[in-house]
């Protein structure tokens, strides 16, 4: 499975793409960031963002996007842009066909790391021994992107047994496909 | 000069298309609503969201997209799909090369009606009047995307004379067009 993660933003949007299954060892096909000028307007700060997503699509072709959830109980500055950012990561999956999975800093942090409230650097340090890299991506925003594909993996066997244990003690059949599941998760559920 | 406003939401999209310039009369050249069902994912109700967008500017060649600024103050259960559509209307005219201006509601309400706080209704009734409509536009989304088109015509002029005296005085030339300058306003300045 090959998996794009979005740690998303307006000036530094993360990306990248790990390759694997859960319970294998995991590759990073590649990890970089998409900049945009903090002096350019936002509707062009956009346009910018999505043709560098737009590229890692075309060139990776994942077969899934996971973008980190955006909260509005943070910085009420900067979290408009962070929308704004993975709104348009959403739309270009989306656009393609590709499902979109939402997990949350805590949810990824726990999945990398063990612990939802995991520093910065320690998510770098756990991404750079399960990839088997060199040393820590930089910056962090890269880190995170590649931290949020590693959770999608991990997640997705365990999550998928969970929600077919779900369908089986349910009298209708799951009327959604594996990204919509896993985009109606609450942070709160788990 | 036909302008393309735009009342952002997942749920329901507002797009009202006028034409004509300040001081004259203005004209609809089209009014409606995007809808999105509220059962589908959000990175779907996006890609819904771009294609109605995409109609609109394709058959009304819009020369400039008005666009509600979105506050994270306000109600935080919808602020998110309002900030993620106002993200797909800005990447759609952007992607164009269209100008996009950001209005308040406050300042939208205040140009319509004389003031900043008038009730939805009299938003719906001036718009009825200063477009000659036989009845107020209905639902209140494309009324609010009509009058987005309105405050964007009637501020413009005197706004680019505020720029322009303003340039006059200072010792560089602007270096954004009008576009960024409407932009760049705080809702506090005004």
């Amino acid at each position: 499975m090959r998996v794009l993660g979005v740690d998303p933003g307006l000036t530094r949007c993360g990306v990248g793409v790990v390759e694997g299954v859960a319970g294998r060892q995991l590759t990073m096909a590649g990890v970089g960031v998409i900049r945009t000028p903090a002096e350019a307007e936002v509707p062009d700060r956009l346009v910018l963002i999505e043709r560098g997503l737009e590229e890692w699509l075309e060139i990776h072709r994942p077969e899934a996007v996971a973008v980190e959830r955006v909260f509005t109980q943070h910085n009420v500055r900067t979290v408009m842009g962070t929308a704004q950012a993975s709104a348009v990561a959403m739309l270009c999956a989306a656009r393609r066909g590709l499902p979109v999975a939402l997990h949350t800093p805590s949810e990824v942090k726990a999945a990398v790391t063990g612990s939802g409230r995991a520093e910065k650097a320690q998510v770098g340090a756990m991404v750079t021994r399960v990839l088997r890299l060199a040393a820590p991506p930089k910056p962090a925003d890269a880190a995170d992107a590649l931290a949020l594909a590693i959770c999608h993996i991990w997640r997705g066997p365990a999550h998928n047994r969970l929600q077919q244990a779900a369908a089986r003690h349910s009298s209708s059949a799951p009327r959604t496909p594996h990204r919509n599941r896993t985009q109606h998760q609450k942070g709160t559920v788990r």
